[in-house]
């Protein structure tokens, strides 16, 4: 059987981490791809480098800080805006959104597909993104994959094998697959060990509960999760 | 009247060169842009720098070496591909695109325009650039503006003026507009002068007889142009 020569976005968390994983066991993977976009939690990057040298897949961290630093306005890439205690899922995550990140990240990965003659983009968007990012929804994957030919004639397309599974259960399928999830990081504020308050923090823990599946991760305000989610 | 923000990606080019002197006079220009992708030609850039510093207009140089040396086979950014010479829509001029370029740039445009609460981005891409550049026809641009509500539940939209006129017609709305051709920058080899063999050069130079224009412009081969042109 053939397999496609892919490009895995690989961020460091959890879920891309899956994605790297299946994708690992279902196609070629050509290269993995991150993005500096210069987020606090640079700590992802080593993360991801970590995991892709465990795997031996090349590995290509992409510099996009110059961008990032003209995307204001989000408490990811502002160093003036606050990361978020909370639930993920709030309104209050809305300054964790760097506008159209998703769109610079999956047309420059395109970009590089073509230029290596890869025909595939893992990206690992899962439906507990949509509520607060418009370009973690199925109809923005759609449109993209629409926009692609014509933007480039080329077949590559853009691969979202989780974009109608929640957290929990990309977890399950991670733990199927052998991942080790002790080797991911999730944290917005980029301490030394995940801090359990922000929103990816909460997010992290909650999911891991609603899994089943053991969280191996330290958090400095371990049972914050609890209390704020229902 | 109330005038739009607008952003207008500036590559000091004839043009976008003549877009940002349109915008001027139509919208209310908050911010240029440039990209450095790892081009030969850098010199365009200190052109479009010099334009914004004259119009006293905020330019931005975005640097996107790190997304170009990955954006490989294209004679602009891989230093290992010739720029070819000979005329512009010639098919030997595949070799000087980059993949995906202008949905990477635009992308980042659009991002960038909601970070300062832009409405607009204008971009200069013209009926000349059809025949070689997918990412520069009018159902690209159609389709990314269907994008981009979805990718960022934002208005914002890019606008292209030229983008059914050709090079010569934009030479004659410049004249009328009292663009300083001589401010501008085609040639893709980045010499001292304009090389006048390149696709680019080639174009110009034609583009100017053809709108009866007179040609402000040193090339190093001052006739090359109407050897290859019919």
């Amino acid at each position: 059987m053939k397999r496609s020569r892919s490009i895995v976005l690989l961020s460091g968390g959890i879920d891309s981490t899956t994605a790297f994983y299946q994708a690992l066991d279902e196609v070629k993977v050509a290269m993995a791809i991150s993005f500096d976009y210069g987020q606090r939690h640079k700590k992802e990057l080593e993360f991801a480098s970590n995991t892709t040298r465990r795997e031996n897949v090349p590995h290509e961290i992409i510099d996009i800080t110059s961008i990032g630093r003209l995307l204001q306005g989000s408490a990811l890439s502002d160093r003036h805006v606050e990361v978020p205690d909370g639930h993920y899922s709030d309104e209050t995550m809305k300054a964790t959104i760097v506008p159209n990140r998703n769109t610079i990240m999956l047309s420059t990965a395109v970009g590089v597909a073509i230029g290596i003659g890869a025909s595939q983009v893992w990206a690992a968007m899962h439906a507990g993104d949509h509520p607060i990012y418009p370009d973690c929804r199925p109809e923005f994957i759609d449109k993209l994959n629409e926009l692609i030919p014509i933007a480039t004639e080329s077949a590559v397309v853009v691969v979202t094998p989780f974009i109608d599974i929640t957290k929990q259960e990309i977890i399950r399928k991670g733990f199927r697959l052998g991942v080790d999830f002790s080797a991911t990081w999730s944290c917005y504020k980029g301490g030394d060990i995940h801090c359990g308050r922000c929103g990816t923090c909460v997010e992290r823990a909650e999911a891991f509960f609603l899994a089943g599946v053991r969280d191996p991760t330290q958090y400095e305000d371990k049972e914050y999760w609890k209390r704020v989610t229902q």
